[in-house]
């Protein structure tokens, strides 16, 4: 993998939230798409191989559900481009994956006629795609702990992966245990996840968007919103380890009988604060019981939700060595919300056999001298370039 | 015990809210007093000896902590009271638990000159006091499920209890581990408790009292705020079996970029509901998964969040039974609220040892033919009448 600047396309990355989109190279064409349309979010993966060489590059964007029009029409746009490299008379495929897949199934055939829409399990698309991008993919897996000098270390890259769990964090949270390639359960799952700190956050702040929510949150004090266990005890309730700087309950100070409390009794940014910490050290928690009942130590989180933002993955990693007495890991990854749609791409025919043989130039290695207010502002979400030996088409 | 009408005391339970307490019967004198003071709510728990017999009453007052100096008024005048028991010279004794018994050390000390107060630990009384309502009260512990005909079904009183789980929902939630009458240990806990419930609420809704609160909740529809595996997948997520009408995201549907949602957007009862259920879901799967890694079969939730509101109860006993697919067994009690402050109350030392001669009139069986929109409206939550060979008095 070369993720180094001029591997990467500024000019997709930059058209983000647009509808229209250039290729900017006129060497590369979009061979293969997948879809992971979710309560949320539409996570789409696409490929370019290029002209020149073989293999090619992996691009990921995201689009909300609710503007799932301007999405299929970005789907439409790189169908259109994938075209140009079938046979004549061969029909591009779609692969679909997520709620959306289901939800959305005569709007895809509507919105993509002549396209096959090949729909795949959502939690087999995770798994499929987590374990591309652990095994494959260097400096793609990593803990995040503020406690240690530097907050971010990734892992080696390694085969030697199972059994693990993933955590995958979308509006809802899903949580599944993985035993070896292809053999995965889902043990749990929370409706407590990022839909429910986005909604919240939105009629309790006057944020507009996750970034600035997450921005916010940054300088919020939630001992104004919290009841700490100090609160209650005025000390550390020292015969349980309970110290008094421990949440005991969160927005435990807010409800005062007879008082109606308007958003304005509180500041945003601590609100903001106590509501990350709420949602992140629930999940922290939740996972930490299920690893513990199923005796599992390497935890990984996926999904939208973390957006590599520093104070989430501190306390999801704070909860998990809290509760596991430091026996247990938390591990993050620089593609986390594209699990499920990458998955799904890999799914496609010649991908899926050819994916052990691809390579990636591995000369990257990140520099991060300081703990950045969110992890890929300093190191750049990327494409994944592959050089495959696999000459890859529908 | 005799819990029929005649044996309550009306007036008692009128004064609830208010400072000034008139013993009504001249009979009857208080002879022995604890408080519980919570993050939120300052439990009371005294006993009245009758004149004319052995034995006397139970009763179980509640304050809010934030008006402690209301609370500690109304210990005075009880503590005044019980000093007409006590022989020339004697000091009344007062036994303390909860975070306030520590954090208001000093005020106890100022608003009680000439009392001894007496610190007891918080997680030892609630212990104390539970076995002694499951093992000593009748018509105590019960099972509650809008699945079947008679939701509330009372359990057998019987001293065949351990090992059991006691999930305490104050403010915040603590998990116990029960072995023996003495025997426990605190497993866990969560910060998502009655203090999130009540302070989440009274931001986002009109109500201003925790019965407000509950009773809107009551006719809210919480699918106007949660997004379900339906609204996702559009039917079931068959293969997990996954209904359509699971709650995938707790208030998922609030979020929409870009746009302020105020809270008029949605019914303050949609929300309420959401809230409560999202809260009660979460106090239960986290109760099951430690319940699950500790071997318990059994669990005991109290504390005053859950106020005999019978959608709180259904919501915590569906949790359990699904979680444990039927193998464990949600418990509640009616006299939740009160578990610490009478465990304290039972560490007076003449009442301890004889806590055990305590006898009961048993002829109370209560007649539920319909689901009552407060479990308590219709079973009135009462002081507990004590016919014991033993004389107490400090």
């Amino acid at each position: 993998m070369n993720v180094a600047g001029a591997s990467v396309s500024e000019a997709l990355l930059g058209a983000h939230e647009t509808r229209d989109i250039v290729l900017p190279n006129q060497n590369e064409h979009v061979s293969q798409i997948a879809v992971d349309i979710g309560g949320s979010l539409a996570k789409i993966v696409y490929f370019t191989s290029s002209a020149d060489r073989k293999g090619g590059r992996l691009h990921f964007k995201k689009f909300e559900t609710e503007k799932i029009d301007e999405c299929l029409d970005f789907v439409a746009e790189l169908m259109k481009d994938s075209r140009k490299l079938l046979k004549p008379g061969l029909q591009p495929v779609l692969k679909a994956t997520g709620g959306g897949a289901y939800m959305y199934q005569a709007k895809l055939a509507e919105r993509l006629p002549n396209v096959i829409v090949q729909k795949e399990d959502e939690m087999e698309c995770l798994i499929t795609g987590l374990n591309f991008f652990i095994t494959e993919i260097p400096y793609e897996a990593f803990t995040y702990s503020e406690q240690e000098g530097d907050a971010m270390r990734f892992e080696e890259k390694t085969k030697d992966i199972y059994p693990y769990m993933l955590v995958n964090i979308g509006s809802g949270v899903s949580i599944l245990k993985v035993t070896g390639p292809d053999e995965f359960s889902r043990i749990s799952g929370t409706s407590l996840g990022g839909g429910t700190l986005w909604g919240l956050m939105s009629l309790l702040t006057h944020a507009q968007s996750f970034d600035e929510m997450l921005e916010m949150s940054v300088d919020g004090d939630n001992r104004n919103v919290d009841l700490l266990v100090g609160d209650i005890y005025g000390t550390d309730y020292t015969k349980l380890g309970l110290k008094a700087s421990r949440i005991a309950s969160s927005f435990g100070k807010v409800f005062k009988k007879g008082v109606k409390q308007s958003q304005d009794s509180f500041q945003s940014a601590d609100i903001a604060k106590s509501l990350l910490f709420m949602v992140s050290n629930n999940i922290g928690q939740i996972a930490y019981l299920n690893a513990q009942e199923h005796g599992l130590k390497r935890i990984y989180f996926g999904g939208c939700f973390i957006r590599g933002h520093p104070i989430t993955m501190n306390t999801l990693s704070y909860a998990i060595n809290f509760w596991s007495k430091g026996e247990m890991k938390a591990l993050f990854l620089r593609h986390e919300g594209h699990l499920g749609a990458t998955g799904a791409f890999l799914k496609h025919t010649p991908i899926r056999k050819a994916r052990h043989s691809f390579s990636y130039t591995e000369n990257f290695k990140p520099d991060i001298t300081e703990t950045p207010s969110r992890v890929y502002g300093v190191l750049e979400k990327t494409n994944v370039e592959l050089h495959s030996e696999n000459q890859i088409e529908d």
